[in-house]
């Protein structure tokens, strides 16, 4: 007991001590988090509010004209979240680095589509539990690719009382234009994050990621991949937090590097054409196949601006767009067309 | 008998005698449109190719610095479609005006969408065919309205043997500021189509109209509205093809008028941001909800390009964007929010 006490004390005092790390208050109560721990709920929180803070201020560094405003939202229906975002500014066109922190009952759609990944889930309306870091970077110049990465955990209660938790997540490029060292450098990055847990991850997860953001009806991926995967639960949660942790942690070098090396390339209106067209694809991708912000939009109460964060300031969609034989432009779509190994 | 082949013989004088209202040459062979001039297929080709050459011809005529490009397309699953863009024109950022005659097997995914409406089909992999004309007009002036229109014919074969057919569509505007005698125009002229054919459809159409095109995740329309139905069979294919007709009939006077008033407008960098936003949102529907656009980019050999043809050459997102209090754009949102009655 006196053991457990003092365990205790030291979390709490460890909890205050990250303050410094954040962006603002958590959204649970720091008591309670102070109260658990050794709660995954607690631990997950903890991570990504850290995450938040160490991937905004790296941002901010390369930012040389904005800081990141910072939104927290309550949801009318449990939770809320934490939203960080740079509009407009000379490095980053948006930027949006956002953590959730929600609870409350399943909407019979979304048990449907989990049901359908093979989920053993029983019942209408069921309790859940759900907290994760989400960001996508669109830099305004052509040659620094736009960054999204993604980490949560996922808790459902079935009718029966057993529950079900899960880990998803992973770290996605999206060039305009095709840099192998950039390319090579963010892969071997994710490679040693995932290869410290189980040296099967990387590959397995890389594919996972191409096979994910696919745009059928363009056949052609929404960029050069990363890691990617959802409903992790083996061997155990400690260890897959421990892998999650790692992959987090490797964002601002997986990134940072790019930003610097190309944030102040010169480039011209048909390159800043070309990513115009480029995000109008993304915008394709996120609003008619992302999981994630179907999932968001159709849960009642979402907060749609933090869902939406993700699209880019502005996008462009011209009808029959044809790259030239050998341009650049040619080179990034060849890729996209078909995935690469980059390590 | 030599009453039916006097009758095919006008018949096929009078497809002859069409070709120089339409774009280029029908998707099905004019013979084959001559030997069958009774036939639903027939006469909704016939109806859409004029229709398309007369908006195309009207638009042209406000146009003053480009012609539509006229692209035929085949599909190697059967049929194909024209599509007339004009691209970055000087009053027409994006003007496509889209037909399509196709027809294959419906996927499982069709035949559950449609399951879902009501209709009572059985069987894995049934015949359709499908044909209509479909067309965006997005100007670049902010204060000359978006338009949308569709006009639809359908027929899916059971297993059985037995057919189901029937006709959708509609018009509606979207403005980015409101000017109410636009409005008014708009609706009257579109209810004075309706009314020639059954009283109630104008007051049916257009509430089904304001409840499909809605943003759900915004609890905002895309627009002002105009009319909308689907799955129309009664009181006969003859009778609803004489209102199609007349609705699509109605798209020049409905529109052209609101062209000609607005498209030499003063306006700034302020209306321009804002059409930009608006843009967003109807990318937002377009992509997220709009049954037409998933019903094709689902369909096997899908031409996207034509699909997507509804996007917005350009489109904004703005991080929780605000709208100021009394302004024109707020007084735009407020309609939104709130569907009027405009006759």
């Amino acid at each position: 007991f006196y053991f457990c006490q003092k365990h205790k004390v030291l979390a709490a005092s460890s909890v205050q001590s990250q303050k410094s790390l954040w962006m603002t208050d958590p959204i649970t109560d720091i008591k309670d988090l102070e109260k658990n721990p050794d709660s995954m709920k607690t631990k997950m929180e903890l991570l990504i509010m850290r995450i938040q803070g160490e991937v905004c201020r790296a941002l901010e560094k390369e930012e040389e004209d904005k800081k990141f405003v910072v939104d927290r939202w309550i949801r009318n229906e449990g939770g809320g979240g934490i939203s960080c975002v740079i509009q407009d500014g000379m490095v980053f066109e948006k930027a949006g680095v956002n953590i959730s922190v929600v609870h409350g009952h399943l909407p019979p759609a979304a048990i449907q589509q989990m049901k359908s990944r093979g989920k053993n889930l029983s019942g209408k309306n069921l309790p859940f539990f759900a907290t994760g870091i989400s960001a996508v970077i669109h830099p305004r110049n052509p040659y620094v690719p736009t960054i999204h990465f993604n980490y949560r955990y996922f808790e459902v209660e079935n009718e029966d009382g057993t529950k079900q938790s899960w880990f998803g997540g992973g770290t996605d490029l999206t060039p305009s234009y095709l840099n192998q060292e950039d390319c090579v450098h963010f892969h071997k990055t994710l490679k040693v994050a995932c290869d410290k847990h189980d040296k099967s991850y990387y590959s397995r997860f890389k594919t996972w990621c191409d096979e994910y953001f696919y745009i059928k009806h363009r056949e052609e991926t929404r960029g050069i991949g990363g890691i990617f995967f959802d409903d992790l639960e083996e061997p155990n949660h400690e260890e897959i937090f421990k892998f999650v942790k790692s992959c987090a942690e490797s964002v601002v070098p997986c990134y940072i590097p790019l930003v610097q090396k190309h944030k102040n390339n010169g480039y011209g209106y048909a390159e800043r054409e070309w990513q115009l067209l480029r995000r109008g694809r993304y915008v394709e991708f996120n609003l008619i196949y992302d999981r994630g912000t179907k999932f968001g939009l159709f849960t009642p109460g979402a907060r749609y601006e933090s869902i939406l964060m993700s699209l880019p300031l502005t996008a462009r969609w011209e009808y029959c767009h044809q790259v030239e034989p050998g341009s650049k432009e040619e080179e990034m779509v060849q890729v996209l067309k078909k995935p690469r190994s980059w390590v």
